[in-house]
C-alpha cells in the first residue's frame, strides 16, 4: 500500500514539474533553450543551531559576512563556497564543482542559454534558489536570494558567480532577463568570482534587485522565469554603446 | 560690481552644464543622441503649507493619492498632471503640454532617442527630475523620483507617461537604459497614460526601481544618465521573444 502511495506521489510530482516546464516554455519561446525548474531552499547557513554571533545577526535580519576558515595554511585551498550551508570543507578550486554537486546536491546544467524557473516565490525570507551552469568551458553559480535587507520588506537579489578566479571572471558577461506582461527587465554585468563572497555582492546590491511588487509582476503563478545568457567579453562591450 | 559677479556666476554655470553634457556624451556614444541635463526639483506638491491630511501623510513618508478635483463637471476636462505641484488648473488633454511648459516650466525635447542626465542624485527625498519628450507625433512625460517608500531607505523610480489616453499609450513601448562600469540595466514597458496617476504607478513599483547602491554604481559624479528610446508597438514584442 505504502509503495502505491509513494508511486502516486512521484507521478503527481512529475506532472507538477511537467506543468511548470510547460509554463516556462510558454513564456520563453525557447526553441533550444533549456528550462530548468529550481526549487527553493531555506538557507541553513544561518540556522539558530549555530554560534551566538550568527544567531544575533540572523535575528536582526542581517546576514553575517562570509565564513572564512582561520586556519587555511595552503593558499591554494579555498573554503566551500556553497551559499546555503556553512560547511567546513576546503579544497582546490578545480574540485569545488564536484563538492557542490556531491555534498550539497546543487544541480548543474549545460548550455549557453538557459531559463531558470524559480518556484514558490512566496516563501518567507531568507530563501535561496541555486543552480550551477556549465558553458563556454567554465562553471557558473546562479544565486537568486529572497532577503529582508530592510526589516519587513523582502527583496529578490539575483547574481552569477564564476567558479574560477577574478581574472577568469573578467572574460565573461552574463545577462539575466525577465519578460512578462509587456514588461522586460535586463541586467548585464561581469560575473564575480566565487572567491569573492556572494553575501557581500548581495549586500552591496551589485546585482539584479527586485522589489516584491516587481517580482509579482514578472512571476506567473508563484514562479519566476529568468532567462540567462553568458557570453565571452574579450572585446568588452563598450560603455558608450547604447 | 554686482553685474560682474553675476556674469561670473553665469559663466561658471555654463561651464558646469557644458562639463555635465560632455560627461553624458562620453557615457553615451550618442552620435545624434540628444543629451538633456535635468536639474532636480524638490516636490512642492506635498509642502507643509498644504492641508493637514497631506501634511500627515507626508510626515509618514507616504505620498497621498492623486489630487483629483471633486467638482469636474465636464468629463473632457482633465486636472493638471504635473507631478511637482498641486495645481488647481484643469483643461482639455490637448492643452496639457502647453500648460506644463508655460506654468510649470517643464522643458520639452524632440527626438526618438534621448539621454536624460539627472543631476544632484544625492539630494534628499522627495525629489523629482522631470522632462517632456516629443516623438512619434506624441508627447511623453518622463519622471524620475527619489522617494522613501521605506523610511530611511530612499529609492529611485523612473517611469514614462503618455500625455494622451490609455488606448493611445498602448501603441507605444518605452525603454530606459542605464549603462556604466561594465553593468547595464534595461527596463522596457508600455507607457501609462497621464490620466492614470504617476504617484500610483510609483507606489505600485511598476517602473524602473533602483536602490541607492545601484543608483550610485550607475551614476557618475552625482549624475545619472538614462538612455530613453520610444518605439511604436503595433505588433507588440512577443513575450516569448528573449
Amino acid at each position: 500500500m505504502l509503495f502505491f502511495t509513494q508511486c502516486f506521489g512521484a507521478v503527481l510530482d512529475l506532472i507538477h514539474l511537467r506543468f511548470q516546464h510547460y509554463k516556462a516554455k510558454r513564456v520563453f519561446s525557447a526553441a533550444g533553450q533549456l528550462v530548468c525548474v529550481v526549487n527553493p531552499t531555506h538557507s541553513l547557513k544561518y540556522a539558530p543551531t549555530r554560534c551566538a554571533a550568527v544567531q544575533a545577526s540572523t535575528e536582526q535580519g542581517v546576514l553575517p559576512p562570509c565564513h572564512h576558515h582561520e586556519a587555511v595554511h595552503d593558499p591554494q585551498l579555498v573554503p566551500c563556497t556553497c551559499p546555503l550551508f556553512s560547511c567546513p570543507w576546503e579544497g582546490h578550486l578545480e574540485v569545488v564543482v564536484s563538492h557542490l554537486r556531491q555534498t550539497h546536491r546543487i544541480n548543474i546544467l549545460q548550455g549557453a542559454e538557459i531559463v531558470f524557473l524559480a518556484t514558490d516565490m512566496h516563501l518567507p525570507a531568507p530563501t535561496d534558489w541555486i543552480i550551477m551552469h556549465s558553458c563556454l568551458g567554465h562553471q557558473f553559480l546562479l544565486v537568486l536570494r529572497k532577503q529582508e535587507k530592510y526589516e519587513g520588506h523582502p527583496q529578490f537579489f539575483a547574481t552569477m558567480m564564476l567558479i574560477g578566479t577574478p581574472s577568469q571572471a573578467n572574460n565573461f558577461t552574463y545577462r539575466l532577463e525577465l519578460n512578462r506582461n509587456q514588461r522586460r527587465l535586463k541586467w548585464e554585468a561581469t560575473p564575480r568570482s566565487i572567491l569573492e563572497c556572494v553575501d557581500s555582492v548581495i549586500s552591496d546590491g551589485d546585482c539584479l534587485v527586485l522589489n516584491t511588487s516587481l517580482a509579482q509582476l514578472f512571476s506567473d503563478n508563484g514562479s519566476l522565469a529568468i532567462g540567462i545568457v553568458i557570453t565571452t567579453s574579450k572585446v568588452h562591450s563598450s560603455e558608450a554603446e547604447m
